[in-house]
């Protein structure tokens, strides 16, 4: 599988924090690259989607803000990426899954706040939609990173995590690696 | 497949308030018959959430605040239902999807906020991971549905909406249905 980036748009400091949170997060851990904010700058998602990172690991996720989110989408075009925005105004997930993973190319996923510019229905490739009914971009990502990687990323562990979670039935069971092979961030 | 219910822990209003509106969205729209709010009130949630009820249909799909969560948990059980909490500390949820939809039973679906308090593992007959990293509890109860449903509640358009989409490459197309045969709300 190609790499697979996350851009938010719309973010609005303070009342899309946890959102915005949320949606990184889900970035992470359902196997995408990097996540990248439109627009405004926000330290505290960016900081509480760094400290998730350093616990739980893979360093090589990135997290970028304050881009400006027509340029990157052109410039991912142009190297030869695929973009693909989830509304639910678009082509159900179901029947085109297949044909994106197939693709075999790097995919940016536009995920937007309440209202997305007519301008980036013009630039995505697909405009696929997780249902045809309102509910949430962070729901909506989660469903096409599971479609797209059929499930396997949730059996994600990062090699470099300083936690990791020993499943169980009841209870909590963490476990804190102690590092001295210089793995550790 | 029995109904499945959807109990929301740990709500700070103001803080989670869009966070519990996504959470009571995805039920909506990931198939659930409704969703429970524990503890406080907010109105702006409830209020929310019923307007896109009014919009997009599915009238029986109910919401209810202020509800005392251990209670509310005790009582279905004594009614036969089963359990299910959503911990990325639980048994992965392929491992036990299966069994769940074999049950036939009511289920009631618990996604906490920050921290659940102990009780609740407890409680719950299963404990359930959606993956065992961290992310959001709205991408955590979407997937749920999703595996439980098997993919078909994103196919769902309730028979009394206002409105309903008609999926599009680019662009959107809305459909307001005008009623005159007594079905709307």
């Amino acid at each position: 599988m190609a790499k697979v980036v996350v851009l938010r748009l719309g973010h609005r400091p303070g009342r899309d924090k946890r959102v915005t949170t949320h949606v990184g997060l889900v970035a992470r851990a359902f196997g995408a690259s990097g996540v990248v904010i439109a627009g405004v700058r926000d330290e505290s998602v960016v900081r509480s989607l760094l400290k998730v990172r350093e616990l739980w690991g893979c360093r090589d996720f990135f997290v970028e803000d304050g881009v400006d989110p027509v340029e990157y989408v052109e410039r991912w075009k142009k190297g030869g990426g695929v973009v693909v925005h989830l509304t639910m105004y678009g082509v159900h997930v179901d029947d085109v899954i297949e044909h994106l993973r197939s693709l075999g190319r790097d995919l940016l996923v536009i995920v937007g706040a309440e209202k997305v510019p007519r301008v980036f229905y013009e630039l995505a490739d697909f405009n696929v939609a997780i249902g045809h009914q309102p509910h949430s971009e962070v729901a909506a990502l989660a469903v096409f990173l599971d479609r797209l990687f059929g499930g396997r990323e949730l059996r994600l562990i990062c090699p470099d995590a300083k936690l990791y979670i020993v499943p169980q039935q009841r209870g909590k069971k963490v476990v804190r690696v102690e590092r001295s092979d210089g793995l550790s961030p």
